[in-house]
């Protein structure tokens, strides 16, 4: 049976272009071996995070860089069509981590997985399969645990969330307002400022394309800032810090500015000291056992209407290119997502 | 009567010149109000932090700069000469932040104090004064705290001190070392290598002056570290973000790398994702709860002769910015001083 899959062709200069990547058919072994499972992709995450994968180096302490002609990997949903697993059967629907392909063969002992995971049977009665990718998956674990665990989210706190109109910020921005919070969110265009404001139905939503971050703050939340949930770094944890209020926090997800540019840090990492600040950084896969909890509060949400999921979808494995070039580049809004078949 | 204060002339520009400063004769009124205390300054405390406060702009969140003319302050030890206060009598050795001047009058409500203090009364029967203004004052406290509080210290952690012959960096390290901990630090120094290694007992140490921090680092604890005690900021701690294990800490109590020039942040603040990483700022001020547990562990540790008290003294008041330069540009070590009468 023949499945494509993409393959890093080259590793960036900068910017990604399409051309750093190539779809490559392949065929994919008619017979499976003893807990071999043989899916059929139908969703594909596309998160920042994998620009830190494309090399050729990538920073300490993350997941290896692909190396030239490795298969991108990344989180999937799809549909089992041959098991030679236990408590897996054709039509089944798994969250698994190989990505990028049409067609995956997975071993339960999930030894064939870069990086962390395995493969997971999902529940999708109530709720559609490319939820596990986005509020219910990865970005709504990592949007729940930067504010209950890394920022410790107390009542009162006024918070601001960078790239709140991505896949994490939008739930995390979301999450924090059906608390009762007074949320604050910035993005990067006049159409997403709206999304922000009139959608997500946040407090004030400004875009940071402007003179002076910290002043674009400062109006948004006057008497300062209690919790950065960071998603960008550089600038943007600048003018945290200068608004933040003493005993402030940041709990950093991630630092896109970085992703694609080397950029300076801070100038004022001083406000640590002066304000007894807490910042903390967190990947969500330290914290699988509170998937649970997350599901619970964040699919009450789903089901009452009360949060946006907000989706990019890009058509065809052919897209993922496009689909990584364009969430980079901060033109898609929501969960961006690539659908198969 | 006569007495000197330490004014300043000029805000600094880059770094710190003696004629920024003047020294000018005031007369001490004979009469005290009620609830006034005259005091004889015996010992200055000459902290870095006190740099930041020469202006013309301090950081957001710090005690305000001086203006020009002001007496400079800072925390003192002295000898009652004369009280209106109760519970304060001639020859009483007292705490507090008077400094900079010959002589002192101090309200008890504290209402003169620039900044949080009062004045409060030593027992100098087991220890000598200007102990109170460094390993038992705000330096132990600092060490203490750093250690403890903020850097949760943990059993078999390997811990990095830099700027470990000043004042706050030589008892952590000592401290650490003392609860059994692999200790390294950095100072600026063939001689102050010296002094880490054979007269603090350090397990390792090493110069900054070094083409490359964090081979230096990794030279000196290969094996990674679990705890950055931070007195500099910059490239030091650029250093620190690469070679902290997953789950490690970072306890700022300083900056003094950004307190004349300033310093761009570390280009790698992703590390703080990548590896669950923790960075904490504190003042001591705001542990004064703590100062007793800190004087126990201490105090013994100076009692059994097991921990080094280095000094810097500097004599009479009109040497006080030559001791703020000295001790500014890397010339002290351990508590630096200043010695009047």
């Amino acid at each position: 049976m023949q499945s494509r899959e993409l393959k890093l062709a080259r590793h960036p200069r900068g910017k990604v272009r399409s051309d750093d990547f190539a779809l490559e058919v392949v065929t994919v072994p008619e017979e499976l071996g003893p807990g071999d499972i043989l899916v059929r992709n139908s969703w594909l995450s596309i998160d920042p995070s994998v620009r830190m994968r494309l090399g050729p180096t990538g920073p300490a302490g993350y997941l290896p860089p692909f190396r030239i002609g490795d298969t991108l990997a990344g989180l999937a949903v799809g549909e089992v069509i041959r098991s030679r697993a236990n408590g897996f059967e054709p039509g089944d629907t798994v969250l698994h981590i190989n990505g990028f392909r049409d067609f995956a063969v997975i071993r339960e002992d999930g030894d064939t997985l870069a990086g962390a995971g395995g493969v997971t049977k999902l529940d999708t009665s109530e709720h559609p399969p490319q939820s596990y990718l986005g509020a219910l998956g990865s970005s709504g674990l990592t949007a729940y645990v930067g504010l209950q665990c890394i920022g410790e989210l107390t009542g009162g706190d006024v918070v601001w969330i960078s790239s709140a109109a991505g896949a994490v910020g939008s739930l995390a921005a979301q999450i924090a307002r059906l608390r009762g919070h007074y949320v604050v969110g910035s993005t990067g265009s006049a159409e997403k400022v709206r999304f922000l404001s009139e959608e997500l139905g946040l407090d004030a939503a400004f875009d940071y394309h402007t003179p002076d971050l910290a002043d674009a703050l400062a109006g948004a939340a006057p008497d300062g800032i209690d919790l950065y949930f960071d998603n960008v770094g550089g600038t943007h944890l600048q003018a945290a810090l200068y608004h933040l209020r003493r005993g402030g926090r940041v709990a950093m997800a991630g630092a896109v500015a970085s992703y694609e540019t080397e950029v300076t840090g801070p100038n004022n990492l001083f406000q640590i000291v002066a304000k007894n600040l807490t910042v903390k950084g967190f990947r969500a896969g330290a914290y699988d056992h509170l998937l649970g909890d997350m599901r619970a509060e964040v699919g009450s949400y789903l089901r009452d209407g009360r949060l946006v999921a907000a989706e990019t979808v890009f058509d065809g494995l052919e897209s993922a290119p496009d689909a990584i070039i364009a969430m980079l580049g901060g033109r898609t809004v929501g969960k961006t997502l690539c659908r198969l078949g």
